[in-house]
């Protein structure tokens, strides 16, 4: 029979076992993180009728959707997880709690151009807060704790939340009299880390800004130091314009609860710079630096937006919410050489080695084990010695045991800790709380490595 | 601003906050089982090239395919779990340590006709051990252990795994002479439950068996009783058939284990009707039925086979795998009112409503009790008591704490047991114990309710 060959598409990131179970733990520690936070699990459909999933229109977006027709439907494939949210809230509001707080990790799909590092197919781990009508700046002040928290966890160490507010930018931009321009001056500023500030200040010629009026916005987006003293630098500014001074107010709201909220002050920063490309953040927006790797970009971005559902529902909806581009991700750390190889990544504690024909007490010693919770698996293959063994290295599985005549007729068995080598013998119905013990003593480790 | 009419597509599940609570924990569930015997957890894509993916061709699966194309390539969405970990062990074959134990659990798609209770987007729960060119016997007799354990832990109670081996009846239909009709009588055979015996014998006529052939199958397919008299029942048959009495062996080792499995005695049986309508089953088939619903069908099913992947490779991949539908599951037990609604579905464990303009101590408090693990909701909206309360009391969260001037003032919080109704005044540092210790006694609740 002639032979397919067996392949994935080019963009698809499909991953071996032990990176799999690093993978998987990534998510893990996501979901235990938003849960932590009150956030509640969502799933919707990967398919959506074309008219839903693209009822905003245009954009650069639309051209890279996975489109197509089944029977006489038009249909799409996801390309975000918030699309579906504002779907999901507008649908379903009359049976929602508001603020309706949910996580989702999911995958979507974008036919981008096949390059290093990019994908068509890739998580996303978002989370939303939905208010019906209003929803506090405190739920703002709150994200940063959330993105701390998670990444910690994940075991980054090296990692700043730069945190602006569009008011502030926008009634700036409004007191230098340029808010026809704001959306184009703010895709500008978004770009001065890429470019540099006097590209910066040359596209904003080109925008219709006097000279005048850039050195005044380069100069406010300048403004740098701690917190405190950027907070400072604002309130010279106060006074002039509504909106200004409301965002000023918010971001002072944000800075005061971040130390009671958790985040160290090495981790967190005020950045006028951050602009977020986006039109439809409002308030607060949000992006995470990898100190070490800046090159890589925003690993987890998001912001304020005060009308999420627009396109479904008359009902106003704010909302502010963040995304980790979790394949992404993966694959720079991983690029990086930031993935933990010591991370326990096999799929099993302890592997049973039957050295006799009879598996009956084999049998009941996986069924004991598993019992007491320790993942356990029973090699039934009939093969030497040295292949059995050979297996259950390969594997990396931390511990091993030979069941073999002598053991059965002594109700014993040899436990060897692959790791140490250490070999003990041990009464059969001691086995489980002792491979118990010595599983909780495992320092316990994290997905990423970071200085 | 015309609105989109925010819908889902027919026959594409999707769940409120507090049912996706109970299908995530299903989900948790059957992940937590499936590592405790050592499966590792695999994810691959849900688009692959549709020359790879329907590479076996044919049959009434290819009418149902989401197949489309993007650019110039031929697309298709996955219709199962088996195809992709064929392909994906084919392609991986030389980085994977065999046996190779692997679970998946994701979305799959089938354009089916719409009806109730009929999905087009659901989820598969699979495991499958594939070896390299050998696979012991006793990884067929593993398989209903993890069945058993996984519906155990999710609550079920009246179920029945019920195994057969395809060699005993390909073995007893080449004792009749009827090798070359064999698949079709299996297909016929499998019906009994749906049709009855007297349909089935009518159907197995004009097949072109004899009236005595027909009835000796109706014959050996009816025998029932324990274990021990329906192998008893087939001893009569040895000597007459290799394949026979090998199979004959199979049924006899999966038998003799069930015990030191784990498995009751009433929670498995051995019928001879079990055929299951794939050919490439070829030794122990598997299906689950629900005791008082077995107009649901099989909840759980699967077999051996001997070539996982011959349409990517040369190479001999034997594997044994069962597969669960997860969300035609769910919808049944739904439907079937057997879903508990008892089982905590609320997206914290408490929830913090300050009484005071400053949000400063319930920060604070928050973060402590996350820092304990204590799932916590900070309620930031601008409301009157009434409106707070009662938004904790619609998601259902257990516990409440309400911090007021009084509270703060003294150190203390006043905490409400949301269930008994029950309200204590408590030290705010001594909070995080006493709720950690309160929800630990809480009853560990399955998600299932079975009588």
């Amino acid at each position: 029979m002639e032979k397919i060959k067996p392949r994935t598409l080019s963009g698809f990131m499909e991953l071996l076992p032990a990176e799999q179970m690093l993978f998987e733990q990534m998510v893990a520690t996501l979901k235990e993180t938003y849960s932590l936070y009150g956030f509640t699990p969502l799933d919707t459909p990967l398919i959506e009728a074309s008219e839903v999933l693209l009822a905003k229109g245009g954009g650069e977006t639309e051209k890279q959707i996975y489109r197509f027709t089944k029977g006489d439907a038009d249909l799409s494939l996801r390309f975000d997880l918030t699309v579906p949210l504002a779907r999901y809230v507008a649908q379903h509001a009359g049976e929602l709690t508001f603020p309706f707080r949910r996580f989702q990790i999911g995958k979507v799909y974008r036919g981008e151009r096949a390059q290093r590092g990019r994908f068509r197919e890739f998580y996303q781990a978002d989370i939303d807060i939905i208010g019906d009508e209003k929803l506090d700046v405190m739920n703002e002040a709150e994200i940063p704790s959330i993105i701390y928290r998670a990444f910690t966890k994940l075991g980054l160490r090296r990692f700043r939340i730069r945190v602006n507010n569009r008011k502030v930018l926008n009634g700036f931009f409004a007191i230098l009299g340029l808010t026809d321009k704001a959306g184009d001056i703010m895709r500008t500023i978004d770009k001065l880390e890429k470019i540099g500030a006097d590209k910066v200040c040359e596209l904003l010629l080109e925008l219709g800004v006097t000279a005048e009026q850039a050195k005044q916005i380069t100069d406010f987006i300048s403004v740098s130091g701690d917190s405190a003293s950027v907070l400072e630098a604002l309130n010279a500014y106060r006074g002039q314009n509504e909106i200004f001074d409301l965002g000023a107010d918010e971001l002072a709201t944000v800075i005061r609860h971040m130390k009671d909220f958790g985040v160290p002050d090495e981790c967190f920063a005020v950045d006028l710079t951050i602009a977020r490309g986006l039109d439809y953040y409002t308030g607060t927006v949000y992006e995470t630096l990898m100190l070490d790797h800046p090159e890589i970009g925003s690993i987890c971005s998001g912001g304020r937006y005060d009308n999420l559902a627009e396109y479904y529902t008359d009902r106003k909806l704010p909302g502010v919410g963040i995304s980790i581009g979790l394949t992404r991700l993966f694959f720079v750390l991983g690029d990086q050489g930031m993935l933990n190889r010591e991370y326990p990544a096999a799929p099993a504690d302890l592997i049973i080695l039957p050295m006799t024909d009879s598996m009956t007490e084999a049998v009941g010693l996986a069924t004991t084990l598993r019992e007491a919770c320790i993942r356990t698996q029973l090699y039934s293959e009939k093969k030497k010695f040295k292949a059995k063994i050979g297996y259950a290295d390969k594997l990396g599985v931390p511990f091993v045991i030979f069941l073999g005549e002598d053991e059965i007729a002594n109700g014993t068995v040899s436990l060897k800790d692959m790791k140490s080598g250490e070999q003990v013998s041990l009464p059969m119905d001691e086995v489980a709380a002792y491979v118990s013990a010595k599983l909780k003593d495992q320092k316990e480790l994290a997905v990423i490595l970071d200085k």
